[in-house]
Protein backbone atom coordinates (compact mmCIF):
# COMPACT_ATOMS: atom_id res chain seq x y z
CA UNK A 1 0.00 0.00 0.00
CA UNK A 2 1.44 3.21 -1.08
CA UNK A 3 0.92 5.10 2.56
CA UNK A 4 2.82 2.38 4.54
CA UNK A 5 5.46 2.97 2.25
CA UNK A 6 5.43 6.63 2.88
CA UNK A 7 4.92 6.02 6.26
CA UNK A 8 8.43 3.44 6.07
CA UNK A 9 10.35 6.36 4.60
CA UNK A 10 9.27 8.87 7.23
CA UNK A 11 9.78 6.57 10.03
CA UNK A 12 13.41 5.51 9.29
CA UNK A 13 14.23 9.43 8.47
CA UNK A 14 13.12 9.91 11.95
CA UNK A 15 15.50 7.20 13.44
CA UNK A 16 18.56 8.78 12.50
CA UNK A 17 16.97 11.80 14.02
CA UNK A 18 16.41 9.91 16.98
CA UNK A 19 19.98 8.67 17.26
CA UNK A 20 21.20 11.99 16.74
CA UNK A 21 19.31 13.55 19.23
CA UNK A 22 20.31 10.68 21.63
CA UNK A 23 23.84 11.11 20.96
CA UNK A 24 23.20 14.48 21.68
CA UNK A 25 21.39 13.69 25.43
CA UNK A 26 24.36 11.35 26.13
CA UNK A 27 27.19 13.97 25.51
CA UNK A 28 25.48 16.35 27.79
CA UNK A 29 24.46 14.05 30.33
CA UNK A 30 20.73 14.52 30.08
CA UNK A 31 18.03 11.87 31.14
CA UNK A 32 15.92 11.79 28.70
CA UNK A 33 11.89 10.29 29.28
CA UNK A 34 9.03 9.92 27.25
CA UNK A 35 5.51 10.46 28.45
CA UNK A 36 3.12 8.48 26.30
CA UNK A 37 -1.14 8.03 26.94
CA UNK A 38 -4.79 8.39 25.20
CA UNK A 39 -5.91 12.27 26.19
CA UNK A 40 -6.66 13.08 28.66
CA UNK A 41 -5.48 10.15 31.02
CA UNK A 42 -3.69 12.35 33.28
CA UNK A 43 0.11 13.06 31.84
CA UNK A 44 0.50 16.63 32.78
CA UNK A 45 -1.09 15.56 36.17
CA UNK A 46 1.89 12.88 36.64
CA UNK A 47 4.55 15.11 35.85
CA UNK A 48 3.45 17.88 38.36
CA UNK A 49 3.04 15.57 40.87
CA UNK A 50 6.71 14.14 39.94
CA UNK A 51 8.02 17.77 39.45
CA UNK A 52 6.82 18.66 42.62
CA UNK A 53 8.63 15.83 44.67
CA UNK A 54 12.61 15.81 42.67
CA UNK A 55 12.39 19.55 41.71
CA UNK A 56 15.69 20.03 44.61
CA UNK A 57 17.16 16.85 43.35
CA UNK A 58 17.47 17.02 39.60
CA UNK A 59 17.77 20.42 36.82
CA UNK A 60 14.36 19.86 35.27
CA UNK A 61 13.32 20.44 31.67
CA UNK A 62 9.76 19.56 29.99
CA UNK A 63 8.97 19.54 26.12
CA UNK A 64 4.99 19.89 25.82
CA UNK A 65 3.81 18.54 22.64
CA UNK A 66 0.11 19.52 21.58
CA UNK A 67 -1.84 19.87 18.44
CA UNK A 68 -2.86 24.10 19.77
CA UNK A 69 -2.48 25.85 22.95
CA UNK A 70 0.37 26.28 25.70
CA UNK A 71 -2.07 24.97 28.25
CA UNK A 72 0.02 22.27 29.72
CA UNK A 73 3.62 24.21 29.21
CA UNK A 74 2.29 26.80 31.15
CA UNK A 75 1.08 24.26 33.74
CA UNK A 76 4.33 23.51 34.07
CA UNK A 77 6.26 26.82 33.90
CA UNK A 78 3.90 27.51 37.14
CA UNK A 79 6.27 25.27 38.65
CA UNK A 80 9.25 26.82 38.37
CA UNK A 81 10.52 24.31 35.67
CA UNK A 82 12.04 25.33 32.26
CA UNK A 83 9.40 23.92 29.34
CA UNK A 84 8.55 24.43 26.02
CA UNK A 85 5.29 23.89 24.27
CA UNK A 86 5.76 22.22 20.89
CA UNK A 87 2.35 22.85 18.88
CA UNK A 88 2.37 20.08 16.10
CA UNK A 89 -0.87 21.91 13.99
CA UNK A 90 -2.57 18.84 12.80
CA UNK A 91 0.36 15.98 13.49
CA UNK A 92 -1.02 13.70 15.71
CA UNK A 93 2.55 13.07 17.70
CA UNK A 94 5.65 14.41 18.17
CA UNK A 95 9.05 13.34 16.30
CA UNK A 96 12.43 13.31 16.25
CA UNK A 97 12.94 16.76 14.25
CA UNK A 98 10.66 18.34 16.20
CA UNK A 99 12.48 17.67 19.63
CA UNK A 100 15.81 18.68 17.47
CA UNK A 101 14.37 22.00 17.57
CA UNK A 102 12.66 22.73 20.49
CA UNK A 103 16.27 21.55 22.29
CA UNK A 104 17.46 25.09 20.82
CA UNK A 105 15.26 26.48 23.56
CA UNK A 106 16.59 25.36 26.43
CA UNK A 107 20.17 25.41 28.00
CA UNK A 108 20.97 21.99 27.85
CA UNK A 109 24.22 21.77 29.82
CA UNK A 110 21.65 22.98 32.86
CA UNK A 111 19.69 19.78 32.71
CA UNK A 112 20.31 16.78 34.38
CA UNK A 113 16.23 15.22 33.14
CA UNK A 114 14.09 16.21 30.73
CA UNK A 115 10.57 14.90 30.73
CA UNK A 116 8.67 14.83 27.11
CA UNK A 117 4.87 14.85 27.22
CA UNK A 118 3.83 13.55 23.96
CA UNK A 119 0.80 14.06 21.84
CA UNK A 120 -2.21 12.28 23.66
CA UNK A 121 -2.53 9.70 21.14
CA UNK A 122 -2.14 5.69 21.77
CA UNK A 123 -0.87 4.81 18.71
CA UNK A 124 1.83 7.15 16.44
CA UNK A 125 3.87 8.22 19.68
CA UNK A 126 4.81 5.17 20.01
CA UNK A 127 6.04 4.65 16.26
CA UNK A 128 8.44 7.32 16.49
CA UNK A 129 11.48 8.06 18.63
CA UNK A 130 12.91 10.94 20.21
CA UNK A 131 16.29 10.00 21.26
CA UNK A 132 14.86 9.27 24.79
CA UNK A 133 16.34 6.87 27.11
CA UNK A 134 12.51 5.61 28.54
CA UNK A 135 9.24 5.58 27.87
CA UNK A 136 6.34 5.15 30.07
CA UNK A 137 2.94 5.59 29.49
CA UNK A 138 -0.20 6.83 31.54
CA UNK A 139 -3.52 4.47 31.35
CA UNK A 140 -6.30 5.59 32.96
CA UNK A 141 -8.14 3.18 35.31
CA UNK A 142 -11.66 4.69 33.41
CA UNK A 143 -10.27 3.96 30.05
CA UNK A 144 -11.90 0.41 29.68
CA UNK A 145 -9.52 -2.85 30.06
CA UNK A 146 -9.55 -3.43 26.06
CA UNK A 147 -6.78 -0.74 25.44
CA UNK A 148 -3.45 -3.21 25.87
CA UNK A 149 -5.38 -5.61 23.41
CA UNK A 150 -6.19 -2.52 20.85
CA UNK A 151 -3.09 -0.79 21.33
CA UNK A 152 -0.38 -3.25 22.33
CA UNK A 153 2.53 -1.12 20.37
CA UNK A 154 2.29 1.22 22.79
CA UNK A 155 2.37 -1.23 25.82
CA UNK A 156 5.30 -2.90 24.65
CA UNK A 157 7.07 0.07 24.32
CA UNK A 158 6.71 1.62 27.48
CA UNK A 159 8.90 -0.36 30.24
CA UNK A 160 6.39 1.32 32.36
CA UNK A 161 2.94 1.92 32.90
CA UNK A 162 1.22 4.34 35.46
CA UNK A 163 -2.31 3.06 35.94
CA UNK A 164 -3.82 6.53 36.95
CA UNK A 165 -6.84 7.50 38.57
CA UNK A 166 -7.27 4.45 40.56
CA UNK A 167 -9.49 6.03 43.01
CA UNK A 168 -12.04 6.17 40.11
CA UNK A 169 -11.77 2.41 40.42
CA UNK A 170 -14.84 1.85 42.47
CA UNK A 171 -16.75 3.80 39.59
CA UNK A 172 -14.31 2.17 36.38
CA UNK A 173 -16.25 -1.40 35.94
CA UNK A 174 -13.15 -2.92 36.26
CA UNK A 175 -10.57 -3.85 38.90
CA UNK A 176 -7.00 -3.51 39.49
CA UNK A 177 -6.58 -7.06 39.06
CA UNK A 178 -8.34 -6.74 36.03
CA UNK A 179 -6.07 -3.86 34.40
CA UNK A 180 -2.77 -5.32 35.78
CA UNK A 181 -3.41 -8.74 34.02
CA UNK A 182 -4.74 -7.07 30.71
CA UNK A 183 -1.40 -5.09 30.55
CA UNK A 184 1.04 -8.08 31.24
CA UNK A 185 -0.87 -10.62 28.77
CA UNK A 186 0.46 -7.96 26.29
CA UNK A 187 3.43 -6.98 27.94
CA UNK A 188 4.30 -9.52 30.28
CA UNK A 189 7.30 -7.16 30.93
CA UNK A 190 6.44 -3.85 31.88
CA UNK A 191 5.87 -2.55 35.37
CA UNK A 192 3.07 -1.28 36.68
CA UNK A 193 2.71 1.48 38.78
CA UNK A 194 -0.87 2.49 40.42
CA UNK A 195 -0.97 5.69 40.82
CA UNK A 196 -4.17 8.57 41.52
CA UNK A 197 -2.45 12.16 40.91
CA UNK A 198 -5.79 13.77 42.78
CA UNK A 199 -4.42 11.61 46.04
CA UNK A 200 -0.69 11.21 45.46
CA UNK A 201 -1.03 7.65 46.23
CA UNK A 202 1.42 5.18 44.39
CA UNK A 203 3.51 8.06 43.48
CA UNK A 204 6.35 7.84 45.35
CA UNK A 205 6.83 4.01 44.42
CA UNK A 206 6.78 5.62 40.38
CA UNK A 207 9.38 8.13 41.70
CA UNK A 208 11.65 5.24 43.24
CA UNK A 209 12.17 3.53 40.56
CA UNK A 210 12.59 6.24 37.91
CA UNK A 211 15.28 7.60 40.18
CA UNK A 212 16.73 3.91 39.98
CA UNK A 213 16.41 4.05 36.48
CA UNK A 214 18.22 7.14 36.19
CA UNK A 215 21.17 6.17 38.43
CA UNK A 216 21.74 3.01 36.47
CA UNK A 217 21.51 4.88 32.75
CA UNK B 1 7.36 20.79 4.87
CA UNK B 2 7.70 17.39 3.22
CA UNK B 3 5.34 15.31 5.89
CA UNK B 4 2.65 17.52 5.39
CA UNK B 5 2.93 17.58 1.47
CA UNK B 6 2.31 14.01 1.52
CA UNK B 7 -0.26 14.28 4.01
CA UNK B 8 -2.23 16.51 1.52
CA UNK B 9 -1.92 14.12 -1.18
CA UNK B 10 -3.36 10.90 1.41
CA UNK B 11 -6.08 13.70 1.68
CA UNK B 12 -7.31 14.74 -1.83
CA UNK B 13 -6.99 11.42 -2.64
CA UNK B 14 -9.09 10.39 0.43
CA UNK B 15 -11.88 13.14 -0.39
CA UNK B 16 -12.35 11.61 -3.99
CA UNK B 17 -12.96 7.91 -2.62
CA UNK B 18 -15.51 9.68 0.42
CA UNK B 19 -17.52 11.31 -2.44
CA UNK B 20 -17.37 7.56 -4.31
CA UNK B 21 -18.36 5.99 -1.12
CA UNK B 22 -21.13 8.83 -0.49
CA UNK B 23 -22.67 7.94 -4.14
CA UNK B 24 -22.63 4.88 -2.88
CA UNK B 25 -24.76 5.04 0.44
CA UNK B 26 -27.25 7.86 -1.01
CA UNK B 27 -27.83 5.83 -4.11
CA UNK B 28 -29.12 2.71 -1.59
CA UNK B 29 -30.80 4.78 0.62
CA UNK B 30 -28.43 4.26 3.80
CA UNK B 31 -27.74 6.57 6.24
CA UNK B 32 -23.99 6.97 7.74
CA UNK B 33 -22.86 8.12 11.23
CA UNK B 34 -19.16 8.13 11.85
CA UNK B 35 -18.43 7.68 15.33
CA UNK B 36 -15.07 9.54 17.19
CA UNK B 37 -13.86 9.77 20.30
CA UNK B 38 -10.21 9.24 22.14
CA UNK B 39 -9.86 5.76 23.29
CA UNK B 40 -12.06 4.87 26.17
CA UNK B 41 -14.30 7.53 25.94
CA UNK B 42 -17.08 5.01 24.93
CA UNK B 43 -17.94 4.69 21.66
CA UNK B 44 -18.53 1.00 22.12
CA UNK B 45 -21.31 1.89 24.34
CA UNK B 46 -22.86 4.52 22.72
CA UNK B 47 -23.39 1.92 19.94
CA UNK B 48 -24.74 -0.42 22.42
CA UNK B 49 -27.14 1.45 24.18
CA UNK B 50 -28.68 3.14 20.76
CA UNK B 51 -29.17 -0.27 18.88
CA UNK B 52 -30.92 -1.54 22.08
CA UNK B 53 -33.37 1.46 21.83
CA UNK B 54 -33.56 1.63 17.42
CA UNK B 55 -32.79 -1.80 16.34
CA UNK B 56 -36.66 -2.40 15.97
CA UNK B 57 -37.15 1.00 13.44
CA UNK B 58 -34.27 0.24 11.37
CA UNK B 59 -32.12 -2.04 9.80
CA UNK B 60 -28.63 -1.81 10.84
CA UNK B 61 -25.26 -1.96 10.22
CA UNK B 62 -22.20 -1.49 12.20
CA UNK B 63 -18.62 -1.02 10.98
CA UNK B 64 -15.65 -1.35 13.50
CA UNK B 65 -12.17 0.09 13.18
CA UNK B 66 -9.61 -0.68 15.78
CA UNK B 67 -6.03 -1.86 14.90
CA UNK B 68 -5.97 -4.84 16.22
CA UNK B 69 -8.84 -7.31 17.38
CA UNK B 70 -12.36 -7.86 17.41
CA UNK B 71 -13.69 -7.26 20.58
CA UNK B 72 -15.99 -4.11 19.45
CA UNK B 73 -17.78 -6.14 16.33
CA UNK B 74 -18.09 -9.29 19.19
CA UNK B 75 -19.99 -6.85 21.44
CA UNK B 76 -22.03 -5.46 18.63
CA UNK B 77 -22.94 -9.51 17.30
CA UNK B 78 -24.16 -10.20 20.30
CA UNK B 79 -26.44 -7.58 19.82
CA UNK B 80 -27.87 -9.54 16.70
CA UNK B 81 -26.78 -6.32 14.71
CA UNK B 82 -24.33 -7.33 11.49
CA UNK B 83 -20.77 -6.06 11.75
CA UNK B 84 -17.71 -6.04 10.23
CA UNK B 85 -14.30 -5.30 11.84
CA UNK B 86 -11.73 -3.02 9.93
CA UNK B 87 -8.18 -3.93 11.68
CA UNK B 88 -5.73 -0.78 10.45
CA UNK B 89 -2.66 -2.68 11.72
CA UNK B 90 -0.61 0.61 12.92
CA UNK B 91 -2.83 3.13 11.22
CA UNK B 92 -4.39 5.14 13.83
CA UNK B 93 -7.98 6.32 11.72
CA UNK B 94 -10.15 4.86 8.95
CA UNK B 95 -10.29 6.03 5.65
CA UNK B 96 -12.52 6.31 2.78
CA UNK B 97 -10.47 3.12 1.13
CA UNK B 98 -11.03 0.94 3.84
CA UNK B 99 -14.69 1.71 4.38
CA UNK B 100 -15.39 1.29 0.86
CA UNK B 101 -13.79 -2.48 1.06
CA UNK B 102 -15.82 -3.49 4.39
CA UNK B 103 -18.95 -2.42 1.94
CA UNK B 104 -18.92 -5.95 0.36
CA UNK B 105 -19.36 -7.40 3.54
CA UNK B 106 -22.60 -6.03 4.17
CA UNK B 107 -25.39 -6.31 1.74
CA UNK B 108 -26.23 -2.68 1.19
CA UNK B 109 -29.72 -2.73 0.55
CA UNK B 110 -30.66 -4.41 3.55
CA UNK B 111 -29.35 -1.31 5.59
CA UNK B 112 -31.39 1.62 6.68
CA UNK B 113 -28.65 2.88 9.02
CA UNK B 114 -24.79 2.36 9.18
CA UNK B 115 -22.63 3.07 12.28
CA UNK B 116 -19.07 3.57 11.55
CA UNK B 117 -16.76 3.12 14.99
CA UNK B 118 -13.33 5.50 14.39
CA UNK B 119 -10.24 4.28 15.66
CA UNK B 120 -9.87 6.06 19.48
CA UNK B 121 -7.88 8.90 18.54
CA UNK B 122 -8.94 12.80 18.54
CA UNK B 123 -6.99 14.14 15.20
CA UNK B 124 -6.69 11.82 12.49
CA UNK B 125 -9.94 10.55 12.48
CA UNK B 126 -11.44 14.09 11.73
CA UNK B 127 -9.13 14.79 8.83
CA UNK B 128 -10.03 11.74 7.03
CA UNK B 129 -13.91 11.79 5.72
CA UNK B 130 -15.20 7.94 5.07
CA UNK B 131 -18.34 9.43 3.06
CA UNK B 132 -20.50 9.70 6.06
CA UNK B 133 -23.58 11.92 6.88
CA UNK B 134 -23.06 12.69 10.22
CA UNK B 135 -19.95 13.06 12.56
CA UNK B 136 -20.60 12.74 15.63
CA UNK B 137 -17.88 12.60 18.62
CA UNK B 138 -17.84 11.23 22.07
CA UNK B 139 -16.22 13.32 24.92
CA UNK B 140 -15.92 11.75 28.47
CA UNK B 141 -15.84 13.84 31.45
CA UNK B 142 -13.14 12.38 32.74
CA UNK B 143 -10.67 13.41 29.95
CA UNK B 144 -10.55 16.85 31.27
CA UNK B 145 -11.75 20.19 30.54
CA UNK B 146 -9.22 21.28 27.96
CA UNK B 147 -10.03 18.99 24.90
CA UNK B 148 -11.82 21.22 23.02
CA UNK B 149 -8.75 24.17 22.96
CA UNK B 150 -6.52 20.97 22.38
CA UNK B 151 -7.70 19.36 19.44
CA UNK B 152 -10.41 21.87 18.09
CA UNK B 153 -10.76 20.16 14.94
CA UNK B 154 -12.52 17.38 15.79
CA UNK B 155 -14.71 19.55 17.68
CA UNK B 156 -15.27 21.49 14.77
CA UNK B 157 -16.38 18.70 12.61
CA UNK B 158 -19.06 16.99 14.79
CA UNK B 159 -22.26 17.88 14.34
CA UNK B 160 -23.15 16.71 18.19
CA UNK B 161 -20.88 15.74 21.17
CA UNK B 162 -22.03 12.97 23.57
CA UNK B 163 -20.73 13.94 26.62
CA UNK B 164 -20.43 10.63 28.16
CA UNK B 165 -19.73 9.41 31.63
CA UNK B 166 -21.73 12.12 33.46
CA UNK B 167 -22.24 9.38 36.57
CA UNK B 168 -18.42 10.11 37.03
CA UNK B 169 -19.04 13.89 37.00
CA UNK B 170 -18.59 14.39 41.01
CA UNK B 171 -15.31 12.73 40.82
CA UNK B 172 -14.20 14.26 37.50
CA UNK B 173 -12.93 17.63 39.15
CA UNK B 174 -15.48 19.82 36.70
CA UNK B 175 -18.50 20.21 35.76
CA UNK B 176 -20.85 20.00 33.29
CA UNK B 177 -21.53 23.73 32.96
CA UNK B 178 -17.53 23.77 32.29
CA UNK B 179 -17.28 21.08 29.94
CA UNK B 180 -20.44 22.72 27.89
CA UNK B 181 -18.62 26.26 27.83
CA UNK B 182 -15.40 24.70 26.51
CA UNK B 183 -16.84 22.80 23.91
CA UNK B 184 -19.17 25.95 22.63
CA UNK B 185 -16.14 28.23 23.07
CA UNK B 186 -14.12 25.91 20.20
CA UNK B 187 -17.56 25.10 18.20
CA UNK B 188 -20.59 27.19 19.01
CA UNK B 189 -23.04 25.26 16.91
CA UNK B 190 -22.08 21.66 18.03
CA UNK B 191 -25.20 19.83 19.79
CA UNK B 192 -24.40 18.71 23.37
CA UNK B 193 -26.19 15.62 24.63
CA UNK B 194 -24.75 14.71 28.37
CA UNK B 195 -25.38 10.58 28.62
CA UNK B 196 -24.02 7.96 30.96
CA UNK B 197 -23.40 4.90 29.12
CA UNK B 198 -24.47 3.17 32.34
CA UNK B 199 -27.21 4.32 34.06
CA UNK B 200 -28.67 5.33 30.50
CA UNK B 201 -29.12 8.79 31.22
CA UNK B 202 -29.66 11.26 28.36
CA UNK B 203 -29.56 8.39 25.58
CA UNK B 204 -33.09 9.12 24.69
CA UNK B 205 -32.52 12.72 23.89
CA UNK B 206 -29.88 11.84 21.73
CA UNK B 207 -31.76 9.13 19.67
CA UNK B 208 -34.64 11.83 18.72
CA UNK B 209 -31.82 13.69 17.38
CA UNK B 210 -30.29 11.17 15.54
CA UNK B 211 -33.94 10.27 14.66
CA UNK B 212 -34.73 13.81 13.47
CA UNK B 213 -31.44 13.99 11.31
CA UNK B 214 -32.23 10.85 9.40
CA UNK B 215 -35.65 11.70 8.75
CA UNK B 216 -34.63 15.26 7.81
CA UNK B 217 -32.00 13.89 5.41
Amino acid sequence: MHQVMIDTDILEANEQMADHNRGHFKEHGVYVVNLMSAPGAGKTSVLEQTINRIKDDYRLGVIEGDLMTTIDADRISALGVPSYQITTGTVCHLDAKMVHSALYSFKIDDLDLLFIENVGNLVCPAEFYLGEDLRVMVYSTVEGADKPKKYPMMFHESKAVLLNKIDLLPYSGVSLDELRRKVLEVSPETIIFPVSCRTGEGIDEWIAWLEWRIASA
